[in-house]
Parts: C-alpha cells; sequence; structure tokens
C-alpha cells in the first residue's frame, strides 16, 4: 500500500468478525487447485451442474458453476451456482426459502459436468413444480 | 451423378429397404418444429441433455444434442449426440454395443436442458464404470 494516502477499499469482500468466532477464513479463499486443476470449463468458464434428490433420484434441475460457486457450495453445504442471465452468483432458495442442502459434489469422467446431491427443501423449479423437467414431457414409453 | 465414374458413396446415409418395410422416413426429416421453437440452444447451436437409467434413477451422463440428435434420438428410440470433440453424430453404444433405450424424453422449463431418461445397457462411462460420475467424488456427507 502507497504510504500517504487514504487506504482504498478492498477489491473483494473480507469477512469481518472475530478471529475464530463467526470468521468462516475459507469462504474467499479460492477453489482447492487441485480440484481446479480437473475442471474443463465452457469458453466463459462454467460448468454444468446437475442437481439430484440425493434419496428419490429425481433429477431436479441443471445449473452452471465457476470456480467460485463451486468453492462456495463446497465450504458452505449451501447449493450456489452462477446466474448466466443475471451474471452474478445465486444461493439456490435464497429469497424463495426453496434451499439445497449438499449431501454430495462429484465430478465426472472428464471433469466438465458437477453432479450435485441435495436435500431440496420445497420445489426446485421457480415455477413452483418439484423438479423443473415435470412439466414438458416430449415423448414418453417411446420406441425401444 | 457422373456417369463413366464410379458411383461416388453418397455424403449423407440413405436408407435402404422397401418402402413400408424398414424404410424409415422420418429418419431425415427435421425435428418437429414445435419441439424445435421451444428450445433454448448455446451459441453452437447446442442443448446439454442429462441421461439417467429410467428404473433405478441413476444419473449416467451428460451429453449434447443439436436439433438434429434430438430428431434421432425421438424417432430412432437409440440416444443419439452431438459429439463436439468429433464433431459428429454418435450413437451411445453403437461401438461398445453399451446402448440405451429411450424411455422418456422431457424439456427443462426453460427448453434449455433435455432429461433423457434410458435403459443403459452395460456401462454407461467410457472407462467401463457404470456412470460417468463413480469415480470423483469430492465432497460426501458435507455440511448441511
Amino acid at each position: 500500500m502507497t504510504h500517504g494516502r487514504a487506504a482504498a477499499p478492498p477489491r473483494f469482500p473480507v469477512t469481518a468478525g472475530r478471529p475464530g468466532r463467526g470468521l468462516r477464513q475459507n469462504y474467499h479463499m479460492p477453489l482447492d487447485p487441485e480440484i481446479a486443476a480437473r475442471l474443463k470449463r465452457t469458453p466463459d468458464g462454467l460448468v454444468p451442474a446437475i442437481v439430484q434428490q440425493y434419496d428419490t433420484g429425481e433429477v431436479l434441475m441443471l445449473a452452471w458453476m465457476d470456480d467460485e460457486a463451486l468453492h462456495r457450495t463446497l465450504t458452505t453445504g449451501r447449493a450456489t451456482y452462477w446466474s448466466r442471465s443475471r451474471r452474478e452468483y445465486w444461493v439456490k432458495g435464497a429469497t424463495s426459502g426453496n434451499i439445497q442442502l449438499v449431501k454430495q459434489v462429484a465430478l465426472d469422467c472428464d471433469g466438465d459436468t458437477i453432479l450435485l446431491k441435495v436435500d431440496q427443501v420445497g420445489a426446485a423449479c421457480h415455477t413452483g413444480d418439484r423438479t423443473c423437467f415435470d412439466a414438458d414431457v416430449l415423448q414418453a414409453n417411446g420406441p425401444s
């Protein structure tokens, strides 16, 4: 820091609180480099995350994560995504209360897809449906 | 076709067979326009397809479809994808025998993700694992 000037605001949020009490020290640390090295991202830096109800196996939705969203998901236990339309982080259920408690996080064989097993509180879909796939079945019991 | 030369191979596969028997007339017709109008595609014209074992609920893999791959999947009953790396259509199991018999196809609420419920013959993953998510669990029984 340059002497003789007022301190500039920090470029990234810092965590308030006394050390050892309420200070989530991992919150603003980057994603574990060993995990980051295994991710294969889109040109936008994102990885699709399939979200599944951990006990029933229902596929609830698909969302997108960047490294920071994955880091927050792993460290907070609440599913956190990157909203491509709003261009911001999005803690699922932060406004609706329909949160997702993280039970398991896995990467696929290529490192380009995440599978998130969660316990979904309430409806996963913003339409009020339990899953985002309930309303629009194109084909059932098709040829096999 | 030019006379006096050996016939060039057709640029696209054509279907052999007598009309009315083995002639899959829908095969080269485009995707139903009513379905096509509901798809929201990436800039590359693709939609991610989550593939799930229809009876156990296992999430097997994620692959990508364009309109033609979805059309082929709906009309043949065999899961067919677009390979982003090889830039070609890919009938799952065509070489390995580990085909996917399509049981249900659904679109999500935004029209930007497909959920394919299939009956997977053998392993879904090219590594030989049952699913592409078996090998790399980042976190299990995390904070909730």
